[in-house]
């Protein structure tokens, strides 16, 4: 019996061209990370499970595909009721970066800033637009405590997109010290607040009284005096909070005229306050005019490495949804404009005599591409396949070999 | 109790300036393979288990990672007693990419020239040089029965080791229908023959007698003139086997010819059999004077569609081993010639000054790297870290901002 040929569930094959667009979208976004000096690194596709569900990832680590042991230590596993599983895949690029950084602390420049492209896996529902195997393109600065970092990751993200062709995206940009702030002055104090953050991250989808109605528990004038001020508020608002956070206001002052300074477009959103746990600052997202979800964000989660026996350092990070970005600029983007040919053969000598004359054009043209086939049996199909893929000239062996 | 920081065992972090050169060593072999129209394509890391044990892998086949089943379907497992596992991480590239082609297969121009360059994952004892995670460049031709799908995918992989300053290598090459025919007659008929093949392909680094002892099974006089016609036979020889296969011996020789026209290193060695069980015809491996192990390899795979329900066509593909050549080819030897320029800064207010002249100067330098950065406590590392990223000037951020 044949085998199913379909991929893996929630997972994708790319086909021509998709996958080279795919290469052209991440070669480009590292293009300009580069430039500001972010370098790249690579880290493992696994992790323990203890490195994974010990960054504060919150919801996430629930999604983990968790990797059997093997061999002695499976069997081990089993007849000790042990866990079966030893690791999993990642299911973002900060938490490996957070032990990367412990692990190579004396090996790195500090600050660092480095650029980190590379597929997640999250096992969720598959869904619509929503994937178990995607790319995440993250730039994070390492051991920049002020809010130059958050400056300097929003303008390179926002560059990179800008080179795509998405400009006229907005940042909308808040600060969870603010949000935790605001949280204890409305409803007291509340312990750990990461409820009621994932309650008010519903407010742009869900009536605010169903939201009122979720923080009902904490009494419900007191939940709707905090929906109200998360909806309304503005950076003078923020400044007047009791416990003041003065600073927080000025940095988010100072966050937003840097950006607002280089022509980007910057809001204070008390509404955006971003589903994951580890945040300690600042955190951002960016969206574009043209779809109503958010094409990238990020955040400050300073201390993180602390969890992985490194220093506590000053840790804040930017994160390109590539494929929603790569959804949203369509394939066969970035074709190019060097000469693509075709040279269709009949047969073993044609296609060899071919292969020869080509390697000479190959040299004396760099950046084309001359790709020898045989000629296939339904040539209309062939022709509109090769144009698809981006092909300028189809030519016959016979005449390419006579010129 | 903060977690550990190393990855898991068997595999890499890649630090600056490593990363970036195992990028540009990737972009480099692509650059070259799309130049002959190798197309990129995309599979997921994971596959269903079915998927990986049907393309006839062999021994690979135990070394797969499996992941666990989730949720109601890993209890419903536990209980029935089924595989708690039902997906794994690829282990090579060429059993997906049969995958793939049978499932788009209407997708995909015919013949199709694929190019896939990812990462695959075995468990084998971590040893020096071997790891559990390495990346593979792949290039195969679909649809292509003469040999000049040889001739062009050993080309297009020489060349792009020429590119990466790896000249002078050796073709080595063989088929597997003469090392059968071989076999069979000096073994007489032997039903399967992979056990034969994996003990001839210790020829090279086992002495012969043991290579005979471990074949006595089939007589050791039958052994020892198997194993002395594999050592010394050259293409006459084997044009003289019974059942003589003319059109193999033939092939073989074109091949040689096309490769040798080209200026390339390329001989037939019978002692070459390579480990992995499903090639059909003509296989091959590269070797480089500087190194005992060979760089890159392939062959022949007829049919292996037909495994995964596609039709069963002519297949071969080219592997270069990205983790040897890259370490061949040591760090930082693509640095380019772009200026890279560090600017060195006190405090939040210098950095936003430098943040926004630097975005002038990178639009005015494309290609230029203008990294803004806190003055480190210790500035003579700072100065060395940077300097072995590339750095060509090294600013304060006054003298920078007076310019």
């Amino acid at each position: 019996m044949p085998q199913g040929m379909q991929p893996v569930r929630g997972m994708r094959d790319f086909v021509p061209p998709a996958a080279r667009t795919r290469q052209q979208v991440a070669s480009l976004v590292l293009e300009v990370y580069e430039s500001y000096g972010f370098e790249p690194i690579e880290t493992p596709a696994l992790e323990d499970l203890a490195t994974l569900t010990g960054g504060g990832a919150g919801e996430n680590e629930k999604l983990i595909f968790k990797v059997l042991r093997r061999g002695a230590k499976l069997q081990e596993a089993l007849a000790k009721g042990y866990d079966v599983a030893d690791a999993g895949l990642r299911f973002d690029l900060t938490v490996p970066l957070a032990r990367f950084v412990s692990n190579h602390l004396h090996e790195l420049p500090m600050p660092f800033k480095a650029a980190h492209i590379a597929p997640v896996w999250r096992a969720e529902r598959p869904q619509r637009g929503r994937y178990r195997e995607f790319t995440q393109c993250d730039i994070d600065i390492i051991g920049e405590p002020s809010v130059a970092a958050e400056v300097e990751l929003i303008s390179a993200g926002l560059e990179a997109l800008g080179k795509l062709g998405l400009d006229g995206c907005t940042l909308r940009l808040s600060d969870r010290r603010l949000l935790r702030q605001a949280v204890e002055e409305h409803l007291g104090p509340v312990g750990d607040p990461y409820p009621v953050y994932v309650a008010l991250d519903r407010l742009g989808s869900t009536p605010a009284e169903e939201v009122v109605k979720e923080l009902s528990g904490y009494g419900e004038e007191k939940a709707r005096a905090l929906v109200s001020w998360v909806g309304a508020a503005d950076l003078d608002r923020a400044a007047a909070l009791n416990g003041a956070q003065l600073e927080v206001v000025a940095d988010l002052r100072t966050t937003l005229s840097a950006l607002q300074q280089q022509g980007y477009r910057a809001r204070f959103d008390p509404t955006l306050v971003r589903g994951i746990g580890y945040y300690t600052g600042q955190i951002f997202e960016v969206s574009h005019p043209s779809v109503g979800y958010s094409l990238a964000g990020g955040g400050r989660y300073d201390s993180m490495t602390a969890r992985f026996g490194g220093p506590a350092l000053p840790m804040c990070g930017f994160s390109i949804g590539f494929e929603r970005v790569v959804e949203l600029i369509g394939t066969g983007r970035f074709t190019g404009s060097k000469p693509r040919v075709a040279v269709l053969c009949s047969g073993q000598q044609e296609l060899l005599a071919c292969l020869a004359r080509c390697r000479d054009l190959r040299n004396s043209q760099p950046g084309a591409t001359y790709s020898v086939l045989r000629r296939a049996r339904n040539a209309k199909r062939q022709r509109a396949d090769l144009e698809r893929l981006g092909y300028t000239h189809i030519q016959d062996a016979s005449s390419f070999l006579a010129q």
